[in-house]
């Protein structure tokens, strides 16, 4: 049995991705949509509010292609509270005219294959901290998608020594590093909590970055033995003032 | 041709996830949802009293995520009982507005690959009884996934020897004990009920467990090698006296 | 290449699983219902002089979880009988009120390892006679799953000579004999009729022996590392008595 | 890289799948409904001219199971034609009452793994130009499936050589003929058309013939090693004159 | 680890796929249909605008089988135009009338694998600006399909040298470049953008060209070991002209 690799985890995490039903929508008065996106507009305030307490973040983005029509991206501490704004959300008027495409659930998540080289406590660490709880960057351009690690006849991930496992770690986060300043990474874990075992979130300014970025890590060891993707999403920022044309219909 | 372990089993279990068609259900008045809910928590306080009369068990999550927007276990001596149940709860008004979206059948199972070692009747020894007909514990979290053994090439549960399997169930075995009292685990056997061979249903006051408890098992052989694993649904506790809010619309 | 087995074809078979949509049956006057009843147990009726006249048969199941709510299992000497059925139900009342979910279209198949060895012509033996043109049992569980030979990489049935086809047949229809008397099996072959190779009724009054059955199978060779499955789906008996109380709503 | 073999490509071909919405078509006055027959039947005259005139063909066959109701296959000299007769169905009052559940794109292909031999040009070959541009039996039993060459490990034809390929096809095209006179085979190539790489339609008298063909033809290293098989559909022939007893309600 | 070709990237990419609801939209009275039409054809003006500025490209076609009614395919400079235009096409009037049935999102890329030999900039070579910057052909027919490259086993593309894939993708090269003047090929990356790593469109005056090119390519040892194939689609040229009479029903 091979050991598995300590991690660090921070806040819960909820992806919710919804397409709009515009002719439904379009059929409520300019009255009635006025008041369902001023709802989600408090709705979003309220979060707002919580950011800057430090209590969580959340960011809004429209999705390209069919897949969905815009994605909700929520950090919380706690999985009830997840769940709450969710319920929230649902209660909107806004949501009757939404439908649900996909999810994915799971928490901010530092994979610590360094650990145990010091007595300092990790949660103490405020540079650890900035990145277990972190505050999602206003970034043109996100980029979604979950994915494994390979379990399938010599290429078993989970068969590999700590050893193994660190050194192909190492050079992939190489890579990831390599793109400072132009792409933001945020590693969630959903072990035990969605279908695969990682979800991966970035963020830039340059929307050319994230297919740069994963294209040059398909070719580390990393994802070429042991990489098995999901969906991917890709969407432009919404944010609160662009909202109002996003949903304006006449 | 290798043997088959043997196996105890208990009660029946039907997990039903549904989500909530929450546009329909705000278009009731105030009193019809009443009436809904009042109904359903007729319902669960029937279970109530099975469950106190030691005839089945149940719980009630709401389930994280687009997935689902909760989930109820039930735990009954017989599979008519299931069905019944399930029929009864169809022609709610609440079922009206949910939507069926998994469920999974099963039954409480032991596997026994230590059976043999004594003269004792395993079905009239309490311990074991406690856990082929337990109480489901009102914990703060549940996770379910359904799961296979691989039979995949090299990678073949079913091709290994009894001797093989018993060792290496018995390493995966000392992680689960290793979470006990912070994980309560139940495994319910689904070969010829569904589609998965077993379902897991794990319950913790501490949701993070979940990850770490799958985590560190995958690195297992058991899993790492044979592991196959279905969709994974994670939730909060719905008490009865959550529900009210939970299902509130104004 | 290798040489195919000869298998003896019986009664063309249907199986068709329907969930019922409990909101729009709800909203039938309790007349409507009843006549709607009334004309489904009409048609069962028909069935019924057609199994007394060893022309066919059927059966009717409940099914546990969300696959379905029953299924019916239906045997004729005809694929346009089989097809007559299925829009003859498919004009009634209660049709409208249920949703197909999955269905399967096979015929009764002795696979024929055996063949050859007598210059008997099987279909006269009474024997063999009962088993392609069966009547289907009043057990109070049923089991239905699809299956395939594997055909990957080193595991391909299909390249197997017909000898160590045999042998292993052989060894996989002992198991099926030791659950003589607690399971009946009825093999139906699919192979350029529908999705899977093969499909499996397993009836009971013990529905324990399906999943025994089916767990102690999967350790012998055939489908340890030959067998692939699809759904399984499992019910309860489904008698023209109970069908009033499994479709009552108040 | 191994050579392709050379195809001739005869006429263009869809199969399109639909079911009834049954509950919908009932609503409709028998007027309506009368109506509607009688313009799909003006539609299947406008196809038997076109068929007369040797300008394309098309078969009606009802599909056992909840896979679809009906099957409309239809060959054309262009793929435009195709689209135009789609078009034309979809504006129609009947296809109010389908739902379009299976179709494919693809074009009558005999694959020439002898070309070259003579300097004959094939097109002007009668009996090469019968398979091109085939008049469809009207056969009592329909059967259609779609298929691949294997790529996988060491089960790769396409990597196979010309020499081998074609060995391997004269094997497989033996079975085929031991059926000839009892199944008529059509054989469609969709690479860059449609998800598979072939479509198999075959036409006969008795509906046993595709089991045993198909079965038989499985133990063959083609199929065996090489076959990939997507969802198969069966039915039985479906008339102008047993048309008005399909779509009859009272 | 292996180092990642090069990519010279253009404008980006959505493929948008629909089916129209013809039921609704036959419910439309013959000026409300006029005037859906007239909207959707003054977008395609602007479009038209866009293109003579040289500011992106689109083309139109009707799909042929169930999987889509029509085509869009849409190239700007932008991610943000993108996601602009989809949603100026989901509130038209037309729009309230289409079923989406799949998207595609990725960038106009051209894979470099000969990067480097030269000093030019190449984005500024007229000959790459045109093909990575195309005005899209008013061809008769379109193809297209997404596509990976394996990572599977021995069959890993992303674990081959630099060297192995330049001589792979010269020969590979060699096969589309015999095409010229007969088959267009646009090759879009969509690494990070959408499920699978390209997405591949022809034009051609000549459908049986996609035909020839895709399957004659399937033997070369880049897609016979190396390609994992999509969905593919197929359709005609929906001019402006022909807009009219596909949408006109009586």
């Amino acid at each position: 049995m091979s050991e598995a690799a300590q991690t660090l985890d921070g806040w819960y995490c909820l992806h919710d991705f919804r397409s709009i039903d515009w002719s439904a929508w379009k059929l409520l008065t300019s009255d009635e949509r006025q008041a369902a996106i001023h709802e989600f507009l408090g709705l979003l305030e309220k979060w707002n509010v919580t950011e800057n307490e430090e209590q969580g973040s959340h960011a809004l983005y429209s999705i390209v292609g069919q897949k969905a029509d815009f994605m909700m991206m929520i950090l919380r501490p706690t999985m009830e509270e997840l769940n709450e704004i969710e319920l929230e959300f649902n209660k909107t008027k806004l949501a009757e005219f939404t439908i649900p495409t996909y999810s994915y659930v799971s928490v901010v998540e530092l994979s610590n294959y360094l650990a145990g080289e010091s007595n300092e406590d990790p949660y103490q660490n405020p540079h650890v901290r900035s990145r277990l709880y972190p505050k999602l960057p206003q970034a043109k351009y996100s980029c979604f998608y979950p994915m494994d690690k390979r379990r399938q006849g010599n290429d078993n991930w989970y068969s590999l020594s700590m050893e193994e496992r660190r050194n192909l770690m190492k050079s992939h986060g190489l890579i990831g590093r390599s793109y400072a300043g132009k792409v933001k990474q945020i590693i969630t874990g959903s072990v035990g909590f969605d279908d695969y075992e990682w979800g991966v979130t970035l963020f830039s300014d340059d929307v050319l970055q994230f297919k740069k970025l994963v294209y040059e890590m398909r070719f580390d060891e990393v994802s070429a033995r042991y990489g098995e993707f999901g969906s991917f999403f890709v969407g432009n920022l919404l944010s609160a003032s662009k909202l109002h044309s996003f949903l304006y219909v006449n």
